[in-house]
């Protein structure tokens, strides 16, 4: 049998697997799997260093599967090369509830599954991120720990996203070299042919963004692998452009876009046993075929043990520096460091706005935790987030510490997503938070996959002033909130500050938001406890002075607000607690009990804080006042904003007293 | 005076009304208006095709400030070309409380503020609708009535963020040969040199997408006019690269990003005032040089009279419909058919997804309103957007109402602000769900400037089934509605959909977002009223039987449960009545009676949406209950789907019970 001969048959295994499974599921895409197949193929059986047995060996290649829909393509190759978690029964489960092998690659499912992608363009920027987490992990531990290839799979739908750009200009810009990107180029997207919707030259626009590009045939299995070949060998990140036929070997409907997201048919499946002369059953791989997988399997079976015989061999410190990190592990220097300055925050009660706490905070944990990756999307100086610590990266020297993401907040948080992903590292990142717009897609995406990614979110209110509506949020807060397993802090001080950057950092599955005022702020907290009173998500801030009336619930910058109303209405003699909400999903996870004390029992209840009502609902009735906004915001200096929107101590006090007032009528 | 005196002087006038603006509010962006003053000027005094005058006249030249920080720009632009709502006044009040020069130029806030830009990339993508709009109209009312330019000046942070790519791509595309973008290429962001973040050769990467591009010296007037000419003459889009110094004039800060976004300062402005030899104090414009940019401002005014001519020459019918159309009023055979149409439902009543609901509702408005342009971005047969009146639109035939938009969801929207911006079109598109995320920045604009776009958004739940938890929006109805001036549509069957679309096309000053189902509803209105009944935003489907015990409050796919709910309720004795809510923003906007009513004084009342119920306090206290969803979705058959989640029949009627029992106990 010639490697030909080989290659095809172990091709076609993929392609009856997918196609196979989508029709038992009646549901799911074959035309991509059926087209990559080859590009797959010579992959994994020749180039892809990974071990199926150990599939969280840290240094092996990465495979993203940028067109997420092409999920059979994935699950194919998992089972074919031998993963356990991906039996050949879990592929009979396609799309099935509770199996491994869901719609999309759903990372966590399965091993072998290096994140979750469908949402179009994220792959190829998580790859992004993965690649430039190997040279920064490569840069300090050195060739003999870390040195693998990213490579992905992207189809025109992922080049078409505006993220794509963003990853492609960043990577050119680092010279990426080991990140290898197949551009599955079929000519077809679902709504026919992309002559309908686009003319790109692609390789002159990687090129334009300083690229290696290749052009293959990518049905000829030793074109593609001498590409491959080049792509490794270059000193640019390469994009290699692959020809193929969607849905290759289905005879009518190759080529066609209806072969994209849709079952083939009985008889059009049997029309490509026929025509790719392929006498097996449904699912039914024969072993001959199937060993030529599993030995594919095991070819890097060597280096991986070499690897590890490396690590025995590395210096001591390295090793145990390096595998805590893959660990994800904090080192244990953090916590006395951050009890140092919670003493110091003690004795100088500073007055900054919290992006300037963060900062400070930061200098502290950038000092204590070496696997820290900071970045902004140039605004670096607004947002505070490079400390003394942190040089920056360039293409020549990945030494450093922080990334210059340029104006590309979507790919900034994508990129984080594949630095996380990848292990070894702990990314933070920022903009202002009404940008977040921008980054939705991406932040969702580190809270389905349960990510350790700290968004740096400052300028978090008609607090930033004169920029106006179109950069202050007012929405965002109560978006963000609304994503699943993503806490969001709004920190009141510097104390505040460091306590929520203590629980993202420790936040191993949940990504974390902190939402920072531009504005300076005093100290609110007058005991610096040693326990981090953030944990709680909400805590009772200042007592009343007797049986509470009135109750005062406030977050980030409106906590100043609160006390102050606090005094004037004790003042007036109503006893006034008032509680301090720095993250409302820590206080939807603590106890009944713990919620109830900490809502209380007297008669008034006010929340406030610079952002809609909307998700306030944790803590107010209906009829309880809430202080905040009901409207995009406008461009004047800061404090005659919150006089306009009537976000102030009187404000609050008058909404007190007018509800202690009707509940005393009525 | 030679000619480049003269020009010099007049550039002048911008950069001092900008770094005096700045300077005054403490605040505010410097940099570019210094930089960009000689484009700006050559391009406002010898081509822009504009009357201050009439600044709404339909057939001007579009100018979009693509980098809204620069605002004061724009600013000094209509003040000295002699736009009314621009004075002297206003710029000293520059940035302050009220004034129409806010910090980023604010769509309707002044005249020839053509749209609002800031969140960087959304105003190059507007003008691509504009310039695409331009040609569409062309197509339909020749260039008699329309024709004109778009021309927009866009920095390196537009060009880096991802949407750019989109509007590139599709602007090269679709051969948009009147849109002309200045790229300010100063070599500066925010965190310093280009070089820190991007190595993207933008020539090369626009002309990979189908562009014309030149190069000037942007200093230089002449070499600035000439490039315009030859864009002007060209068949393909044009980007003219411009090598400007940011903040040209102020002599230590000029080149750096000292003066992007700060104001120079006393000392600085001195220096420039001696090294520009410019002998006024601030806000003061030489009386000469005042007159030769009010000159500018007249250039066009033969061509606008002779323009106006041509107009009432024209065919009587063809100025109508233009007329009609630019004044957004919808044509009166609308009422109309819909009203034919509700009663064609009355007969049928169609099980159909909404999705399909809205296809036929859409047959009918395009065949009632010609100035509809539909489109999709990649999903036209499952957004189901496409009908018999909308011939695809190419590069070779702008005649038609459909735009294949591509992968570009983001873009997609931008361009649709653009569109909507320009007038005399109602631009619709769509994509799944999911994707608003990818949507946000632009939606939230449609919202900020009150646009009339109308966003067709289906799979709107778990209930598009095996393509899983990337694809199935759970938070995304909570986080639509939670930003401001946006309609969110949620129709429960054919209907609903109907009444749904009639009041966002009847919607001038506020978009809409229709959230439709991918899966199949039967018909849930038994009295097919004339009235539009989604204009109440919750109105009573079905009353109970007697006093009613229990009020179930339900929207789209999950009102039919709440009727199956109610059957079941009933039966046990409980009755029950059952409250659609179409759309949260319209019923807020009811009087309290109304509202009170709706809400009713039922013992239980229960809340049913498959997605999370942030937000349900519009209609539910604290402690009733919610019958949704609280984490992400799964992949698996819908049904399967509903089960696992409890949004069941069976899940509303023991809620309810629950409910019930727990106020007769207590």
């Amino acid at each position: 049998m010639t490697q030909s001969e080989k290659h095809e048959r172990m091709a076609n295994a993929i392609r009856f697997l997918s196609m196979d499974a989508v029709e038992q599921a009646n549901s799911g895409h074959p035309g991509l799997p059926m087209g990559a197949a080859d590009i797959a193929t010579v992959l994994f059986s020749r180039f892809l260093k990974h071990d199926p047995k150990n599939p969280d060996w840290p240094d092996r290649d990465r495979f993203v599967l940028s067109a997420g829909h092409g999920s059979m393509l994935l699950y194919s190759l998992l089972y074919l090369t031998g993963y356990e978690d991906i039996t050949l029964e879990e592929i009979k489960n396609f799309r099935q509830f509770g199996s491994k092998t869901a719609g999309h690659p759903e990372y966590g499912h399965a091993a072998g599954i290096e994140t979750t992608t469908g949402p179009l363009g994220q792959g190829i920027t998580n790859a992004v991120g993965m690649a430039l987490a190997e040279r920064l992990l490569n840069a300090r531990y050195g060739d003999a720990l870390v040195d693998h290839y990213t490579y992905t799979i992207a189809g025109d739908g992922c080049l078409m996203e505006g993220i794509s750009q963003e990853a492609i200009a960043l990577a050119g810009h680092l010279r990426l070299n080991k990140l290898i990107v197949f551009w599955d180029n079929n000519g077809i997207t679902i709504d026919g042919s992309v002559d309908l919707s686009d003319s790109t030259d692609q390789r002159a626009r990687f090129e334009a963004s300083g690229w290696a590009t290749l052009d293959v045939d990518g049905h000829d299995a030793e074109a593609i692998a001498e590409a491959i070949e080049k792509a490794r060998e270059s000193d640019k990140p390469t994009m290699i452009a692959c020809k193929t036929e969607i849905g290759r070997g289905a005879p009518t409907k190759v080529g066609t876009n209806k072969v994209h997201g849709s079952p083939l048919g009985a008889d059009e499946i049997t029309a490509t046993r026929k025509s790719l002369d392929w006498a097996h059953e449904s699912f039914d791989i024969p072993s001959e075929i199937l060993d030529d997988w599993r030995l594919a399997g095991l070819r890097s079976t060597k280096a991986r043990t070499a690897w590890e015989g490396r690590l025995q061999d590395a210096d001591p410190e390295m090793k145990g520096a390096f595998e805590r990190a893959m660990r994800g592990d904090l080192p244990g220097a953090l916590e006395t460091a951050i009890a140092d300055y919670k003493k110091s925050l003690a004795h100088d009660k500073p007055k900054v706005a919290t992006r300037k706490a963060s900062e400070m905070a930061l200098e502290v944990i950038n000092g204590a935790v070496p696997e820290t990756i900071g970045g902004s999307a140039d605004l670096t100086g607004s947002n505070n987030t490079k400390t003394s610590q942190t040089k920056p990266v360039s293409a020549d020297d990945f030494s450093g510490r922080y990334i210059y993401y340029g104006i590309r907040e979507h790919g900034m948080a994508a990129a984080m997503n594949g630095i996380a992903l990848h292990g070894g590292l702990i990314p933070y990142g920022a903009t202002f938070l009404v940008f977040t717009d921008y980054c939705r897609p991406a932040m969702r995406l580190s809270s389905l996959m349960g990510l350790r990614v700290i968004y740096v979110m400052t300028h978090d209110s008609i607090g930033l002033g004169e920029d106006g509506p179109t950069h202050q949020p007012v929405e965002h807060l109560a978006a963000l909130r609304a994503i699943p397993n993503h806490y969001i802090f709004r920190p009141a001080d510097a104390c505040e500050t460091m306590e929520c950057w203590q629980l993202a950092l420790e936040s191993r599955k949940t990504p974390s938001t902190l939402a920072l005022t531009r504005q300076g702020l005093a100290t609110v907290r007058h005991e610096f406890e040693e326990e981090n009173m953030c944990r709680y998500g909400a805590y009772e801030l200042e007592t009343a002075s007797a049986e509470p009336k009135v109750t005062i619930f406030a977050t980030g910058s409106e906590v100043g607000l609160a006390l102050e109303a606090r005094t004037a209405l004790e003042a007036k003699g109503h006893p006034t607690r008032v509680v301090s909400v720095p993250c409302f999903e820590l206080f939807e996870q603590q106890s009944e009990a713990y919620k109830a004390a900490i809502r209380g029992d007297s008669k008034v209840r006010i929340g406030v804080e610079a952002a809609i009502r909307q998700g306030w609902d944790l803590f107010l009735d209906r009829d309880d006042p809430f202080i905040g906004m009901n409207s995009f915001g406008a461009s004047a200096p800061a404090d005659e904003l919150f006089r306009h929107f009537g976000i102030t101590t009187e404000a609050i006090v008058a909404a007190a007293e007018k509800r202690l007032a009707a509940l005393e009528r009525g």
